[in-house]
């Protein structure tokens, strides 16, 4: 397969970590015969360094024009006092891609269970969680403003927008444990109201074989913290999907292992690890790539439809962790840990 | 001192909570020589199935003319479909007293740290936690609507709303450790941008003795799980506060002890335990009635000023505790428990 990745390094540990991804990639598209080409894409910090612009409209048109697209990371307090901001960019993506599903596993593998902040009963037997996070709407998108003395920003959804995310999340449900708790504040808001109605009918007419449930947003954090075994996948909105999705993914001790997927229904996805650019330790091969290799390969099976190439990669990064090689990031106390390029060269050398 | 208190006992365990706290209230009039004055108020469920309107005017009015307001619990499935709800009481009480300060202190002590969700490394030299909500704006109160294609609701905060809320953060950490996180979503909403500015200039021109720091909400939700005891006062909007505060409650491990305060400028404020109605057990002589009680103990300080009172119950209910007393939700596996009568009996007597 011919495959067309446009790649966005972005700043702080985003040039090192998509480096040792395409490692990654590289050997896989050798192993089982496909052809990758890549378009280097300048969007966040470094682009208003280049630009003025965090996504110039010729950056943007690269990334519209690729079969995929791979991020690193963006951001960085060298911008914080900067006109435009680096995570305008990922906005920007989003939208202009349609981007508006956000699939964010949180795994929980038992060899690693000692990192979560939880205690091993809760968390003893693995978590395997998906949020379900609306992307391209909500209070993130909605019209905003403000007058001498007040500001606001409007919450609305659509019945379209709410039927489109519900199933994703249904289908998705379907591959899984067929469980989907919806999360909204049908008990304060009219957009949840709306939010519980639709997805439930969504439940009744398309999925009755996937079992659904409700939680208002502060249950669903306190049951998030208390008894994560009992999700499979989690759907909400965009803001409460901000909040919970990294809510969720912290439990599992390892956010350098966890990647996302951003999808709309035609466009090119994007795929990239939920961390941040950690600018602390940028440059320093200290860095975690395993998050954004695990995105490659949520790419190779959502975008390209390669589930072999992607489960290749996932039991590689298993096989090495298993083995005990571990980054800086993850590593036991005086253990020895190795770097960014040498973790990506060897989950490639596994596949 | 005369004090006039209105009780509202509400759904579920609520009569029995707050019957629990009246001994405790009874006992420190007794010992402090003060009269207190009851008047019962029906809202809630309770008010539903009577009046069919979950707050009628006139038991509003009787708390309107109290000094203060102890509330149990409102809520259950029996209204799950009843056209009004109980909850709507909540929110009605809390615009017509003027309640626009929610402090949410969340403590955990030492001999209870192995009830928490975390590690103990986590929380073994405890926590103290205070969470400031704003709670009469914001999303809550804001515009909503629908058509026949989407729902809206607005998020929207003035200068004023901002100010007011903001003062009582950094008043209440200057009887603490003199720190405050506020919490917002300021890379995306224009109303956090607000609230971020007002927040650093009341603390500029009327609290530079106060430390302030700003945190967005994604990130806020990760700190409360994987380091909790960074905080001292945290300080966000209504709907923020309504998931961070119940966060940062569970992970004491024990809901069953947590009181609240809502405060306005000078009408009566409203006390009640944080955890909700429990109709499973309603009735049951189960449920721990030491959050109600401890909610108490912040009516006396904040009502009445009455700080050594308020210091007399939380010495009783930590003695109770150390001396191994147990209720149902607390208990250690196979360990005796008391009851919700007894453990008022027990504090009431320790006083
Ligand atoms: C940077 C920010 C705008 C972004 C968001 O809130 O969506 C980030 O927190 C995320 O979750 O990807
Ligand atoms: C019942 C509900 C309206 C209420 C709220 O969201 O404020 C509750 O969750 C609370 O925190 O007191």
């Amino acid at each position: 397969m011919q495959m067309h990745i446009a790649v966005i390094p972005g700043d702080g540990i985003g040039p090192e970590i998509t480096q040792a991804a395409k490692m990654v990639l590289d050997k896989i598209a050798s192993v089982f015969g496909h052809e990758i080409a890549y378009t280097e894409v300048c969007a966040g910090g470094a682009a208003i360094d280049r630009f003025g612009d965090p996504l110039p409209a010729e950056e943007l048109k690269k990334c519209q024009s690729a079969d995929s697209v791979l991020l690193g990371a963006v951001g960085g307090p060298k911008w914080d006092s900067a006109p435009r901001r680096p995570e305008d960019a990922l906005l920007a993506l989003r939208k202009a891609l349609g981007l508006y599903a956000n699939l964010r596993p949180a795994l929980l593998t038992p060899c690693l269970a000692q990192a979560s902040p939880l205690k091993q009963e809760l968390v003893q037997n693995g978590l395997d969680i998906l949020v379900v996070r609306e992307l391209t709407g909500g209070i993130y998108f909605g019209k905003r403003g403000k007058d001498a003395v007040s500001a606001f920003d409007v919450e609305q959804y659509s019945d379209f927008e709410i039927e489109r995310i519900a199933r994703r999340a249904f289908l998705s449900a379907r591959g899984r444990k067929g469980c989907v708790v919806s999360v909204d504040k049908a008990n304060v808001l009219e957009s949840s109201k709306l939010w519980r109605s639709i997805v439930s009918r969504v439940q009744q007419e398309e999925f009755p074989d996937v079992a659904l449930s409700h939680m208002y947003v502060d249950n669903a954090a306190m049951q998030i913290a208390t008894n994560p075994s009992q999700f499979d996948v989690i759907v909400t909105t965009n803001m409460f999907g901000d909040i919970l999705s990294d809510l969720t993914s912290v439990i599992t001790g390892s956010i350098g292992l966890l990647p996302s997927a951003s999808l709309g229904d035609s466009s090119p996805g994007m795929y990239e690890p939920i961390h941040g650019s950690a600018p602390d330790i940028a440059g320093e091969n200290k860095a975690n790539p395993i998050a954004t290799i695990l995105s490659c390969a949520m790419m190779l099976k959502l975008d390209f439809g390669l589930a072999s190439e992607a489960e290749a990669i996932e039991r590689a990064v298993n096989g090495v962790l298993e083995d005990g090689w571990r980054t800086f990031d993850i590593k036991d106390n005086d253990k020895p840990y190795i770097g960014t390029a040498e973790m990506g060269r060897l989950i490639a050398d596994c596949i």
